[in-house]
């Protein structure tokens, strides 16, 4: 019978929602079975980075033969360096039967979506929803332009989220993380990915 | 803002998997925070069994003008008594926002599946898929009757399996537990729900 191909899970969300912190902690916890995908970049290795552990370190040159060559599943340029997720690394992974976890901002998460569909789309939500809406819920105690700046924000969001599978609202970090491994956990039951497999082992495969 | 509305949560699986003893687990666990779906039925109580807590105690009467009037989600008969799940009792709790848990036999989960489409169905496999996996994997040490037999029966597990949503492998009570609860956890964050919950906040509703 042949492995199960591991899951792509994609974790984004506006700038500043908290991402980071939320990947950190998820890759602290002892029973983390999911693997951090490396990005590419050709920024210089910093003291104590390693080729292949932090980063993919590449010449700008062998950075665009891989944006040519469609070896990317997204990149982007920042402050004159250019980032982006190798190809290879993440099916590689996916074919030995492991999860491979990418944080990444929405422009990115939007290439992936056009490329790897059968991801996991988890739009990481801010807790200030959860605020705004007992804000909007009591009697008009803000200035109306302070509402409207925030319902202008809150419906930005609400259609960032329209790409994703999942909305986990980060109102405390462990409350996203335990939504986070509940995703993942129920993913892997869902009945397409779970009857593959009787259906494959009833072949025989 | 309207309160979301409840889940409901339909667990099913060939008999002799263990769906009781998985449903008894959940509802021992400190954490709960789902409904139990009281059944209707015209059998007598037994002593200690009260009326609206054990089962909705009912006559044969009661019972068919209920079927009559579409106010059972399912229904059979067992023994000379109907079993059924009152409709009136499953809205009243998920319109209250509150997820409803119903334990049931196959043909009834498959009349829900008609009545409630956007339930959520998980199915309880048996854990001797595993074993029987390995055995197809090994070498032919069992006879051929035996390894048909067992084929035989898992395949007509798979077609069961169509209807649902998940799959739960109850291989330890407890694993099964986990991964039911996750799944709850999980379509909670579905982004259908969570953007429907936004974007009704945004019209102040």
């Amino acid at each position: 019978m042949s492995k199960e191909r591991g899951l792509l899970i994609v974790l984004s969300g506006p700038s500043g929602v908290g991402k980071g912190t939320v990947r950190k902690e998820l890759f602290s916890q002892p029973n983390t079975n999911y693997e951090y995908s490396i990005s590419a970049t050709t920024r210089l290795p910093r003291e104590g980075e390693e080729d292949g552990v932090d980063y993919f370190f590449k010449t700008r040159e062998a950075f665009e033969a891989l944006i040519e060559e469609g070896g990317l599943l997204e990149h982007a340029e920042f402050v004159g360096n250019y980032y982006g997720t190798p190809l290879a690394y993440v099916n590689e992974t996916l074919d030995a039967g492991r999860d491979v976890f990418l944080e990444i901002e929405v422009q990115g998460a939007a290439q992936i979506r056009k490329k790897a569909p059968d991801a996991l789309f988890i739009f990481l939500a801010p807790p200030s929803i959860t605020a705004l809406q007992d804000r909007l819920e009591g009697r008009g105690t803000e200035p109306a332009d302070v509402i409207a700046r925030r319902v202008a924000k809150a419906k930005e969001e609400v259609e960032m989220m329209s790409l994703y599978d999942y909305v986990v609202e980060n109102d405390e970090v462990h409350n996203a993380c335990d939504r986070i491994n509940a995703i993942i956990k129920a993913e892997h039951c869902r009945r397409e990915r779970v009857e593959k497999r009787y259906i494959a082992m009833l072949k025989g495969e």
